[in-house]
């Protein structure tokens, strides 16, 4: 269902993803969002390990969570804020770096709740595999500003 | 199901989370180890967060993840490594500061699948909050080394 | 959390019961229900097994979501309805007859979205052995009849 | 990844489905199997309800379950049986007749465990609609017999 957003949706969701200070610790770039869908991509760091020295489980989720997060809010109206009910996660393969990207897509635009699938992949050499999967709930709440709370 | 674990199964569980890159970058506190539960807790900060300054899900996600994979890795054999192979989270209520705390409890303890639950609480004043519970399958990889591959 | 229910309640979710012919197929039984509990139970027979010859995953789960849809439902506002979002299933155990036994209780009540948890358990000799655990998600549609749509 | 099987796991499948009580009960249909697919079917009847005069959650489920449960079992070895360990399913839309699919795709063949995404589709006039999709994951059993226990 990707198309293409207005400047102002994707300006929202830019906003939002700015004001997240766990993307900015880990380095997540934002690679692009349009109507239903959004993608994210992180690098490969030590410091995003688990033991055996691949992404924690912990950093693809934040990945897939948050792409799914945004390919929802694309799809909600203004003067909406989205938050993540619950997620489920399936992890596939191994996590190696260089570069992990999610691609979040929604399947289901509903009024109040917003079910997305979001993918990860790692990439190496121009080859990708496919790591993990999620299946995500997404709640639109209206008249709530995105910004923090007072 | 929790009991007082063996020095060298509570040397190994402890040794497995040193290696992980990504709870020193997060800070999380390794709390305490039983057999067949688990508990650790990371504090507030502003780079833990998600748009409404709340902690991002990310971060409640992987203490529950990891306290639910070190549960689970207290009842396996020697020789083994722990795997999480999918889990379910369902977020309950805003993740606040200036400590969250999670508690991982093994509720069936198979040979090759570990099924755990794991709560994650906030707490502030003495009190606790329940903001997540995560229900997750570990897998026992035998014969296998816990620590980077080569 | 589970306190007595007014009568009125009571009645409202004996009458929605009473209205899923699934229920009827299957034989399930109502056993109880209180403010965010239900227990419901169900009788082996040769034509609810899988392959194996034990409970097939489909009813374990009818008998978890029904119940679990239930306990939210008894902590709904009048003139609203329930509807089962999403829901995890582990399968721990083979689920062996002659009794299957649903217990579900309420572990947030929220406005819109009320998370339960649901256990299910097999008897046999007055011994109960837990095989599957289920975490759902449901929803209160205000002002929706709870009967047949037309 | 769909392929056509040999006939020989063509018909391992369809006697285990053969076996299921439950899927006499419930009228279920046995569309199609290949390397990594299968497809199920289900007729629509009052008996199958929820309280709003929809297809119950549980059945839905079931074929699901089952559709994601043969796809799984037609990657996996001779000798082996297949069980499944967990899954999560979202409830798009109501699940309306006259007929409802299940489809079932593996995404991840690993030799212990194997990742089937599901989707379910109500069928009316030649028009599908989206109502259900599953996540699951299907333990490979080796040298077990897809036979009743003794």
């Amino acid at each position: 269902m990707s198309q293409v957003l207005s400047a102002e949706i994707e300006q929202r969701v830019r906003d939002s993803f700015a004001r997240q200070g766990f993307m900015k610790k880990l380095g997540i770039e934002f690679r692009s969002i349009s109507k239903g869908a959004c993608e994210l991509a992180v690098a490969f760091d030590e410091s995003m390990t688990q033991q055996h020295g691949f992404f924690h489980a912990g950093v693809t989720t934040t990945l897939a969570d948050n792409a799914a997060g945004y390919a929802a809010y694309s799809v909600m109206p203004e003067d909406s804020t989205v938050l993540t009910t619950e997620f489920k996660m399936n992890l596939l393969a191994p996590a190696r770096g260089p570069e992990l990207i999610a691609r979040a897509e929604v399947i289901k635009p509903g009024r109040t709740l917003v079910v997305v699938r979001a993918d990860v992949f790692s990439v190496g050499d121009g080859v990708e595999a496919h790591v993990a999967t999620m299946l995500a709930t997404e709640m639109c709440l209206m008249n709530k500003d995105d910004g923090p709370a007072h």
